[in-house]
């Protein structure tokens, strides 16, 4: 039984590509990246890839991963510039025993020893809004309302896993800034034998709890995705509520061994694209 | 009762300077801010901070994190140049909620506008250690056998925690590669309710089982320090012969709300240095 699941309804043609991908003997890993190319290659997705909205200096720096549920084996890349598709990089690290995770410029030269595409990622739709955020001097920096992280998690029909992220972060952020999207624990987490799970959101929160890791972690011990992905989430809602915070934006999606894919959100709602046996559809989940 | 952990020997007279503060009545962040201080300061530890080993290009790239264990919030340093003391930067951006985790030359920026010092990081031991292996062709990385990142774990009186690691990273590294001390999870994790642990060793190794997190989360479930170090260390390397690879290069350390510090290891002998109520001692501990 394979199954596919990724966040936000900006990734449904790219998980309509990996369920059929999937369904017709593709590996997980194949899966994730095909889908994760779709939403980089759009320049409307405002917050991956291609089009992704600059940091304070007008630059645009992705971050993005690769886990093989099998060996549990990754590669991320940090901070990287003109890296056309970061999830390809990431997954071409993954097959390294060292130098598996990379930051600036170091990702960008392994994307040109690898025969990557380089590309300028900024449009003038994302240079506008750059502009438009100096010109009010915009300070504050809050996680995307409607989309943000795209997150694939698949399951192949040998049973094989992986896990995919994609991003260029928060608008505005400094440069430099990392989230939760390339850290292995907090922005992913796949374990073929357990499940996987991938988060959205304030990265600066998820990490604080190492959202992805616990949800595979809880899986491990017995939970469905559903409420792995609810335990992990109100553990560290809970705790921001007794250090005075508040709950914050995060969201969370799970798929286990079996094919079972589930979620959670602090949101009022929130978007997913999933299939089990069949083409992606979108499902909403609340708060 | 105050407690203080470190990695390796080479942090002894950091640990000291720790337990003193402690008994002093200094909070577990001035304690693990000082006592790493002192190691990255010394030239002649080449893992570390000061004449660390450079990275295949002559540079030296340093990664360093602080996480606060009572508010689960943290701050990390990856990849970054010329920074004097990357833990007294990780423990000023763990004061932030956005833009806490930077990489490159953003981090170098940062440590300006807090108004740390810079440095040249080179030494010329260091240098000439770098024009030898350039001169072999070093290829194989490994971990290193006597030292390595220093990781300190300390609790004070009023039952504050935090964590600190600070690292060059592998020697001859690729430009840019970032191992499992600056992941929040892998390298690092607090949590003053829970406790403490920390990873030093082969960083992709490491962040393949999120090995700190997960001694932090077999302590919440009532293991003992030293046990949850032996249980999470024996899941990952059981996983990597499951998987046809040898064990691998890894120690871990950890330390409990109540003061009680253990460690684990993969090597012959791994030697770390610990006080709870008293002057930090060096201890040994066998694979």
């Amino acid at each position: 039984m394979y199954a596919l699941i990724g966040t936000w309804q900006m990734c449904l043609d790219g998980a309509r590509r990996g369920t059929s991908l999937l369904r017709a003997g593709a590996c997980a890993g194949d899966a994730v990246e095909q889908a994760i190319i779709m939403v980089e290659d759009e320049p409307s997705y405002s917050s991956v890839g291609y089009g992704g909205l600059p940091d304070s200096t007008g630059h645009v720096y992705l971050d993005a991963a690769y886990m093989d549920g099998n060996t549990l084996r990754l590669g991320g890349v940090m901070s990287a510039e003109n890296v056309r598709n970061p999830i390809s990089l990431a997954r071409k690290l993954c097959g390294r025993e060292t130098n598996c995770l990379l930051a600036g410029r170091g990702a960008e030269q392994a994307a040109v020893s690898f025969g990557l595409q380089l590309r300028d990622m900024r449009t003038e739709a994302s240079l506008e809004a750059w502009r438009a955020a100096v010109a009010k001097q915009q300070k504050k920096l809050s996680a995307y309302e409607e989309h943000d992280t795209v997150c694939i998690l698949a399951l192949d029909e040998k049973g094989g896993m992986a896990a995919g992220t994609s991003t260029s972060g928060l608008f505005m952020k400094d440069p430099g800034r990392v989230g939760d999207s390339p850290i292995v624990g907090s922005g992913f987490y796949c374990d073929a034998r357990y499940g996987a799970a991938a988060a959205t959101g304030l990265g600066e929160d998820i990490m604080r709890g190492c959202l992805s890791y616990e949800v595979v972690s809880l899986m491990r011990r017995g939970a469905s995705p559903t409420d792995a992905c609810r335990e992990a989430l109100t553990a560290l809602t809970e705790r921001k509520k007794s250090l005075g915070e508040d709950e914050g934006s995060m969201s969370l999606i799970a798929l286990s061994p079996d094919g079972m894919f589930g979620a959670a959100t602090t949101l009022p709602e929130f978007p997913f694209a999933a299939g089990r046996g069949e083409e992606a559809a979108v499902y909403t989940v609340k708060a």
